[in-house]
């Protein structure tokens, strides 16, 4: 065996694994009422403005939790938590991407406590994550518009299996070429049933339909739960 | 073994494989006179449009080429192709890094001919490439001041091991909330000799100081070529 075809036989061993533990933590989460988003962008592309911005909305009428994953650092755990959203660092040591387990060890040992919408802030990059199930009820893709139009193209994973995509940094749209048209047919193409927002963090624009859009969630869970 | 120790050993035996690939194939850039420097950023830093810039001033007076590395898509080789640099492009079909023998392969097939200045430029991913040589002669990495001024501290490998770190989309400053001196103050402590340069590509900002570097770098490579 080449080391390869090694690689992709293990790769396959630990996806099912994977796989095994997020059916097991997504059992966990429902009983516990909690519904996890699980965020994954490039480096920079705003998730834990996004999270403060979030939080400062939705702080007050919702228990919020967050689940922050770093190569290294602890700052955006520390960010998060001085906008008063309660968060757990998992540091990754060098890993690439969050994994099930990790996720259910943050849970066990973050202190969290009672969480109705749970964040899980992936480790920055638009190719590894993608692959890995967090047992979350859905996934949010974050685009920059620094970042260019052509991105859902070329990291087409990540596109095709998020539920939402956000374009994110909107108020830079009139310095960069981004071409949210292009951007929307990449998108569209991968993934016709994907919900699609343009938001900044920081003017605030496109906050109140992301807002909604999670509340919306939290109460299709609940109807289920009540089922 | 569990499935982490596993991966981990498989991982050193890749590492350790491509180490020799990587230095068979820096024998034979050195042997072709060629000048090799792998570039990585995140997705959307602007690696493509640098190197677009780059041609415009070089392409007259040196050898160029490129080998450009991207998950799906033949985007960025057209893009480069039409900018009047003979690129190839390595399709890696969801692998989330280039590795020696993807660029030995892409060099002996890739047409590009006798090549004074190759560009490599990697898959968009700050965290992957680090572990990679690619028989290059040094690594840029980008970031684009979109990205934000804590990525030194939280993508350490890659700044740790770059020889040259440009700050792209200088363009955009004003419109962020990036701080120059935190990112230096990121990128000098992990790496206290990289030469940092701020560019835009868009602008022409930073442009001359980086093709005088790249012309100085070759000019190095022919006086030791010639001892």
């Amino acid at each position: 065996m080449t080391l390869t075809q090694e690689r992709t036989a293990l790769r396959q061993r630990i996806l099912s694994a994977n796989d095994e533990v997020a059916a097991r933590l997504r059992r966990r989460l429902d009983r516990e009422r909690t519904l996890a988003i699980d965020l994954v962008s490039s480096p920079g592309a705003g998730k834990t403005t996004l999270l403060e911005a979030t939080a400062h909305r939705l702080g007050a009428s919702h228990r919020l939790g967050a689940l922050v994953g770093d190569v290294a650092t602890e700052l955006d755990a520390d960010r998060l938590r001085a906008a008063g959203l309660p968060s757990h660092q998992i540091v990754t040591g060098g890993a690439c991407h969050l994994d099930a387990r990790l996720v259910e060890k943050g849970l066990d040992v973050g202190g969290l406590g009672e969480v109705e919408l749970l964040f899980i802030e992936n480790v920055g990059n638009l190719v590894c994550p993608a692959s890995y199930d967090l047992g979350e009820d859905f996934k949010v893709a974050l685009l920059s518009v620094a970042e260019g139009s052509d991105k859902p193209f070329k990291y087409p994973a990540i596109f095709a299996r998020a539920s939402v995509v956000l374009i994110t940094k909107a108020d830079l749209k009139p310095h960069t070429p981004f071409d949210l048209e292009s951007a929307e047919r990449g998108i569209r193409s991968l993934n016709p049933g994907a919900r699609l927002l343009e938001v900044s963090a920081r003017t605030g624009l496109g906050m109140d339909a992301w807002c909604d859009l999670l509340e919306e969630a939290l109460v299709h869970k609940a109807a289920a739960w009540s089922l």
